[in-house]
This record gives structure tokens, sequence and C-alpha cells, in this order.
């Protein structure tokens, strides 16, 4: 398999993006020099998924050169690609910390050491919220069939996902998830991406239009809908792809349980509620032209919000790399877990 | 404004369409001659919108010939080309009454006649629906926002259409309607072609992606939904273009109020409820390369039913040409203006 990110070198070396806006198409990279290179390429969604924007930027901060001036310049920049995805801010808190305390005569040397420490971290926090995910499956019937949304796999993140990690560990135990992608407009990270990675792995798929999910549901196809998310309050309200919200409330109609799954560095505590959470607007073009086609007339007025906020009430449980919690519990279990 | 519809010359004629597939960027027509070419244009959407392919199909038999059996032949063939409006079985079986009940010599004039007929009634059944939904939505606020899906307005019936007549009545009479337009994958026809209509008429319009009219909804943006119908049961279930239920859904969740609007042509009350109504399946294709480029892998499996059910319990309302109805009683009232 591809891989999503990888440090081609060592501390004088660059990064490597596979180049998501080419899936799944074309298989191509993308090898940033610079740190605006990483910056373009999160801006431009060539990587994306609020993990995998994270350890991009981690490694982009290596790119500034070897002064704590540029490096700490580049976190402020790399800052300002997307508003939503808080892991974003937190890799970017955790190399601003070790700048800080580098005394070592390279600082080229220790941030890259810590860019990969982030990347290793996410693999291990995916794997974990794979098997409790599983768990937390484990009564739904071997081939039950699941609704996901957006991409939340390999291309997500630095290791095997988040909401796919859970139904890529069903699949190694067996259990044969039928699988439901949501096409996600307006990107069709879901058409693109999220088949792309089940049909890699042998995962049973179908793809469909966002506003067939209900229609799924009504047939009596989906045992659990499992999405990711970008950024979760301390309430437990998670912000993800636009799209999300409408899924889960269709879930609550047809009282299909609704997870969302995500590692603790996607919860923003400082935040009481999704009200507080910023919603980036993305450009009319990705509505209207989706496709390198026009596709309405000239001119036409668009509300483009990349994300949207599902409420914690419609939420079932919430998948750590912790365990699985009510959305109400969460942040207590997370800050009782930090302070350990 | 192009005309959707349009016969051109006397019954030795020929039928004139309006390629709504090449809409929004090109205006072009269909010259149809022949019974095939009108089975085509509907099956591919040329032609659409339950009301205008009743039309499309009546005029599709005025093609036929001016003999009884190829008239009928006609009839027949030009029922296979879809499944679920059911304006289409009605149209087709008012030409073949007309065909039984014919006495002049010639059958091609009668039938033309009949068609005519059925064309103009139309145009009067969208100009009442027009004003009973305009009245029922008297109480919204000057200004308000009201969503809409797919597309209902003149291009999609013999005159100004059914749930966009009610918006065109409401901007008619100063009530300045914003209004969502769900794009409507997966063929865009709310990108393509509502919001061509609305622009067109100077209605106030915002183009949105399915996925977010829940989102624009929990932002308090809809006063409410109204959208159009290509079958109803008895019970006032209604079948739509898909994406109407999963609305339907967000709007009771959001307590804002839904309404069908379409005429009494567009009801089947042969049919207990919308369970018994057939669904169509369309072709991977149109998930997969909507838009002449390839958005999933090779192989994709894809499902993608073109129409889904609302249940009359999410239903607020009914605009008919006769007047606003709830679900449960609107077969009782069509029944008895029939047998008036």
């Amino acid at each position: 398999m591809a891989k999503t990110i990888e440090w081609i070198g060592e501390f004088d070396g660059h990064l490597r993006l596979l180049d998501q806006t080419r899936l799944p198409t074309e298989t191509s990279y993308l090898d940033c020099r610079t740190v605006e290179d990483v910056w373009q390429a999160i801006k431009r969604l060539s990587v994306r998924g609020a993990p995998a924007i994270g350890v991009a930027a981690a490694y982009g901060v290596c790119l500034a050169g070897d002064s704590e001036a540029s490096a700490a310049a580049a976190c402020d920049y790399l800052a300002t690609s997307r508003p939503t995805a808080v892991n974003l801010f937190w890799a970017l808190d955790r190399m601003r910390a070790a700048i800080a305390d580098h005394q070592a005569p390279r600082l080229a040397a220790r941030l890259l050491t810590e860019a990969r420490a982030i990347h290793a971290e996410d693999h291990e926090l995916c794997a974990a919220i794979g098997r409790h995910g599983a768990d937390a499956l484990a009564d739904l019937p071997t081939g039950a069939g699941i609704l996901t949304h957006c991409n939340t796999g390999a291309l997500a993140t630095g290791g095997d996902g988040t909401a796919l990690a859970v139904i890529f560990e069903l699949h190694r135990r067996g259990r044969e998830p039928k699988v439901y992608a949501d096409e996600t407009r307006p990107l069709l990270q879901g058409a693109r991406l999220t088949m792309w990675e089940l049909m890699e792995r042998g995962v049973d798929a179908t793809l469909i239009t966002d506003s067939m999910n209900a229609q799924v549901m009504r047939e009596g196809r989906v045992g659990a809908v499992i999405v990711g998310a970008d950024r979760i309050a301390a309430n437990g309200d998670a912000a993800n792809k636009i799209g999300t919200y409408a899924a889960a409330i269709a879930a609550r109609y047809h009282n299909v349980p609704f997870y969302v799954a995500a590692p603790s560095t996607t919860f923003d505590l400082t935040l009481a509620s999704g009200n507080q959470i910023p919603i980036e607007e993305r450009s009319d073009d990705e509505i209207t032209r989706g496709f390198g086609k026009q596709t309405a007339p000239d001119d036409a007025k668009t509300y483009n919000p990349a994300f949207d906020v599902t409420p914690a009430e419609l939420i079932t449980g919430i998948v750590t790399e912790l365990g699985v919690f009510e959305p109400g519990k969460v942040a207590e279990a997370l800050t009782a877990a930090a302070s350990k």
C-alpha cells in the first residue's frame, strides 16, 4: 500500500506526501522541500484527515531550517493552513515545546525526532482505536452493514485510521463487515479514498451518494454508523466532514447506533461545546466545478461549510485509544488518563 | 425562457425537447421524430420531472403513425422508459382512451389534440399548485429560507412547476423567498436546473450539497421545505428523487414543516402505501463517473436507487391543484373531487 506520509532521508531530508487529490485514478507523490510546500499541500487537501494533517505539519516544521526563529515561524504559519482539525494545533504545540526545550546543537535533528514520534504515536493510537471499536461492535452479526462518511483510514492518519481502523479490525476478525461508503460531496473523499482503501484490503464496499444513506438505513442494511472527527468539544459534540450531522440524524430516526472514532489528540477540552468549534468555509468551485466541469450556472451563489457539528445527544459512543465512552463522560476519562 | 416541451407543426409534425442533460452551460434542443427518439430522451433524462415525462410521452404517441395498432404499441413501449413516475402511465392511459374512442378518419389528429390537452391541463395544474402552496406558506416571514430538492420547475412540468411554482408564486407576491437548492446527486438536477430556473427569474438562490441541508436547518436558515413527487400512494407516502427522505428526516428533527407539491396526476390511489411503489435503480456510472471524470476506483460497486419514499408521517401537507391536504386525507379529497 502506498505511504500517506513519509520522511525521506535524515534531518536534512524532505517530506513525501501521497497526493490524495489524484486518487483513485493516479498514484503520485508530492515532494515537499519547504514549509510553504507543506502549507499548500494541507490547504489544497493533498494531505487531509485530522491526524494526518497533524503529522504532516509536524514534519513541515522540520523543513524550516536550523534556527529557533525559523522553526517557530513555521509553526505559526502552518497553523493558518486549515482551521477546524485540532490535531494540527496539537502537533504544532508539540513541535513548539521541542523547540523550547532542545539543548543539542542541532535543532533540526531534535525536531525530526519529535515529528517521527508524533507519527509513530499516531500509528499506535489508530491500532488501539481499531481494537476498542471492534470490541464495541462485537454484538453486530457477522456480515452486518456499516455506514461511514468521508475518509478515516490510512490516508487520513499516521496509521490504519480511526473509523476505518475499526472496520479493518472487524475484517481481520472475520466479521465480514459490509461497508456503505458515503461519497462525501463536495470533494468525494468517500468515493475516491475510502472505496480505494476498502477495495485494496478486500473489504466488501458499496458506494452511495450522501443523499442515499437514510434510504439505505430504512432498508435495514445498516447495523451501525461509524465516522471520524476533526475536533471534539468537552461535552462530546463532534465536528466532522459536512454530511456527518445529517447521517447522525438519520441514524437516530432509524435507531441505528452512531459512533465517532478519534484519538485523544482530536479533543479540544478548552471548548465547552461544539458551537465554539470554528468551521472552515471553502470556495464555490468545489460545488460548482468539483470535477473539472461546470455543473451550475455562471455566478451561482453557494454555501460551502467543510464541516458540521454532530451534537453529543446523537452520538452513541466515542471510540478513543483509551476505550469507548459516552460523549458526556469522555472528557473526564481523558483528563483522568492524562493526569496519571 | 426556453421551452421545455414543444410540438412543432401539426399532426404530421415532431416533438422538440430542451435537452436538459446539457444545461446549464448549453441550451440545445432535441428534435424527436420517432417514438424511439422520445423513449431514449426520457430514459437518459433529456426530459425529466414526473409531469413533463407524462406530457412528453403523450406527444411521443403522436409520432407512431396513423394506425391504432402502432399507436397502441407506442403506448406500451413508452411505458417501459422509466418505472417510478406515475404521470407517465396516467398520460399513456389517456392516450389509449383517445385511441379507443376516436371516430374521425385521422387518428393522428385526435392523438395530437389529446396530447395538447394534457400539456395545457398540466400548465393549469401548476398554476393552481403555486397559488395553494403560496397560501399555505403565507405565514412565513418575508425573506424566509425555503429548501428544495431536485428540480420541480418549468423544466419538470408542462407549466411553471410544482414545488418551484410555489416558490415562484411567493416571489411574485413579493415575499422574497431565499431558496436553498440541494444539488441533488447523482445527476445534479438541483445545481444544473433549479439554480438555472431560479436565477433566470431573479429568485435569491443558494446552492448546497445534499449533505449540507441538515446543517443549514440547524443554523435556522430554513422556514420550510418543499419538494415534488414522482408517485404518491393512497396513504400519502410520497416517492421522490433520492435524498428527499433524508431531507424530510432532517426537517422533522429541526421542526421545520415539510411539504410535497404534486398534481392529482401524480397520485396512484391503487397503492395502499409507498412500500408498493417501484423504485428505479440506475447505473453505477452516474455515481462513479457522474461528471465525465472517473471519481471512484475501477469496478467500485454502487447502489443507485433513483428515488426514495418519504413516509406520510414526515409530511406536513401535500399541495395539489385542489388545495393543501394532510397526507392521510388527500386520497379522500381527490376521490371526492373526481366523482363530482
